[in-house]
């Protein structure tokens, strides 16, 4: 087994060009098979607004009717994805952008309507863990934006915490997979308004603890949810730090939140 | 040698989702190894527009300034690329959809200012055929849009022809090549009036002539001179035809216009 470093970035960070920057250099300076998986960012937002499509939040999620399918289409599989795959082949790392559909490589299921409509959303069914393998292979470092496919020829948004859990999952089958969660926040904290407040350890019975306290709780839920469930399903690490902190995180220096069961 | 047909389809027939329906399910049928190399359209002006950014034009080519080229970024390299991979999938077709900046593929150089300043777009300095090849091999079919990057970790806008002869050449130091740009018309014109009066075999005499003649004007020169540049290096056979004929002309049923050195 090889090692495989999944890491995912934030739309925070994204919305940031020097600290996409310098997390990029980072990324890049990783030894070892990798995978990014990029958040959509704010930038959909703007792009939609000055083209006169609304935003509708609910529970954090988009709702992504036909014309806000278009425009995260555009922002996070084009505009994103490209930008950061030719800064990274600047830093000389030979990445390849990827939505769900290039490569057949995360395939989804569009979203039954409940009592919420989130339109255009794809929950995802199948991931082509031996297809994204041959890519690593070739030295390539696969670029992932928030996006799948459906077998009539759909794109579909999906988000992009439980698509980095859901491939870290898969290549696991593989490789010794560690999974990285990179945001803006220095881990998961155990006072939100103290940004130094880091928990340094979390297990499920910890976690259940500040969530019933409700220390933590909105974003957060749904990303530790997905990074325990890799853990779960023979992911070998789960760490949740800042952008800036990837490599000191990923050598044990006592930086970030360390998953454990 | 294997075969490998190299197909570029204009930017009219993507305006037209019927058009590039029919299209795409022939191209997905066409046996081999193929690539498909797609133009803009006029999506990204209509983007632009919304978007406040003004679109102008020189000689046929868009002036690409910053603003612009994020908007072909978002429109070629996510909307269309997309759209299209995505359809290729669901016609049973593993795509991959990349720009120049994926995997290396396209590297090229921001042109100098000369009497016209281009703005950010790239003439191609390399081609990295043999890591096309290896996409290929797995039976991926790679989707182009016409953007590359330069060593500085900028995209560039670049011509879509110019990019299918190009791929073309390289790609024949491997493979059989055969290169066919489909557009909305059924071949080279010898009277541009009359949409029948298609040019069944093109030589570089002949196009000189006709040239002469002013027959063969405009937007048709590049793309001729990148054909006929194709076949003067390697390309086995390079032909012209609309987008609805593909497949007869590939079968050389007497459709569309045949390049002959």
């Amino acid at each position: 087994m090889n090692n495989l470093t999944i890491v995912k970035i934030g739309g925070n960070v994204i919305d940031n060009p020097d600290a996409l920057h310098r997390f990029l250099t980072t990324f890049a300076g990783l030894p070892g098979y990798k995978i990014l998986i990029h958040g959509g960012g704010k930038v959909a937002t703007q792009v939609a607004e000055k083209l006169g499509v609304q935003t509708t939040m609910v529970e954090g999620r988009r709702i992504t009717d036909r014309a806000m399918l278009d425009v995260v289409t555009m922002v996070y599989g084009g505009l994103v994805n490209k930008q950061i795959v030719a800064q990274l082949q600047a830093l000389g790392l030979n990445a390849i952008g990827l939505t769900g559909a290039d490569g057949g490589t995360v395939r989804s299921k569009k979203r039954a309507v409940g009592a919420i409509d989130y339109g255009f959303v794809g929950d995802i069914e199948e991931i082509d863990s031996a297809q994204i393998q041959y890519l690593t292979r070739k030295s390539l470092t696969p670029v992932f934006a928030p996006l799948t496919y459906d077998e009539q020829g759909n794109l579909l948004n999906t988000n992009a915490d439980t698509m980095a859990s859901a491939i870290a999952v898969e290549m696991a089958l593989h490789d010794a997979v560690t999974l990285v969660y990179c945001f803006e926040k220095k881990g998961v904290l155990s006072n939100p308004d103290n940004d130094e407040s880091v928990i340094a350890e979390l297990t499920p019975a910890s976690y259940a603890d500040y969530k019933a306290q409700g220390v933590i709780n909105k974003g957060m839920i749904p990303k530790l949810d997905n990074a325990f469930k890799a853990l779960e399903n023979k992911v070998k690490q789960v760490i949740i730090c800042h952008a800036d902190q990837l490599s000191e995180a990923l050598q044990q220096k006592g930086v970030g939140t360390t998953l454990k069961l």
